[in-house]
């Protein structure tokens, strides 16, 4: 398959690519590296990241960005980021990817555990987590040509335990070759609709 | 209590007004009527409320705009609508209101059905739920003062399907009374950090 990858640098997006690129073609995707930039959050940016490309067979993005800070020093602006860039910018690649993917083929989005088992500073996160989820859920059911639409919503991975570790106190690592095959499931397989949960 | 209710004209609105209305002082808040002005999308018109209404015990929201269309003919904006103002205007209320509710006070918000059964033009409203869903569970472990927070996510009210039911095929209704008693639960019991799920 021709997959496009957005947000290939993280520790997601190379488990990603380490899992998928040994069987497909990969288009990495990113805002300022990468086979194309791409500024997710920006509708034209993706509509030309698709021109581009041409038709793919399948779009994964492990992309996204929020912001942490405590509770009371959000504001409008901080608390928006994640709506912005993490909601809106994973929805930008499914609705402008609508006419750019083939028939069958999937889009594959990342949210995370905030939601589900929240840490301190991660309310925006939680809030950008659940919106994903509850996209997949409600687009999934009006995709055309039997594209497919799911979210993985990882824990905190093994790699990156020695950079966030401490944030999420006690929360168990997931390893990372699990979550590169929640990616497979979703692009390989025929699930649709799915928040699907890695931990 | 002093109860400020936001969004007091809609179906759930009066199934609130009418549940707690026998009980406690209510200060209605909307954006064109009310007892106060206010839009929530609008951090200063949220602040300013507040400075108006004084200390209060709870705050319950049943407002938020979002759009319904059909998934290729959302655009950004569109799309963003629910985001900015079902989403981030609730979230207002809470982040401004970390000051104004009194010690073991509540916010009560209002998602709906469409996160976990969706319906066709739905998928931002799906989003939306998804995100306030996500938020409550975030930000309930980070509130002072033993403030509470929780979100009240109700199938179609009885009231509403003369309306809306031609949107929601099969869909069961709610009654309007048990919807109003969900947001006395939140606000006079002590849960947090809860998808209040009504059907």
């Amino acid at each position: 398959m021709k997959i496009i990858v957005v947000g290939f640098e993280g520790d997601i997006g190379k488990a990603v690519c380490k899992e998928l690129g040994a069987r497909h073609d990969l288009i990495l995707a990113g805002r300022s590296n990468g086979d194309i930039r791409v500024d997710m959050a920006d509708r034209a940016s993706v509509d030309a990241m698709y021109t581009k490309t041409g038709i793919v067979d399948a779009v994964v993005s492990t992309a996204g960005d929020v912001h942490f800070g405590l509770l009371f020093e959000f504001t409008e602006e901080t608390f928006m980021l994640g709506l912005q860039n993490k909601v809106m910018g994973q929805v930008n690649l499914v609705l402008a990817g609508l006419s750019a993917v083939a028939d069958a083929g999937s889009f594959t989005l990342t949210s995370g555990v905030l939601d589900r088992d929240p840490i301190r500073m991660g309310a925006a996160a939680a809030t950008a987590n659940g919106a994903l989820g509850g996209f997949v859920v409600g687009a999934a059911i009006e995709m055309p040509r039997q594209l497919r639409l799911n979210v993985v919503s990882p824990g905190l991975l093994d790699v990156s335990a020695p950079r966030y570790g401490a944030w999420f106190p006690g929360h168990e690592t997931v390893p990372s070759e699990r979550v590169g095959r929640a990616y497979a499931k979703s692009v390989e397989g025929a699930i649709t609709g799915q928040v699907m949960i890695v931990e």
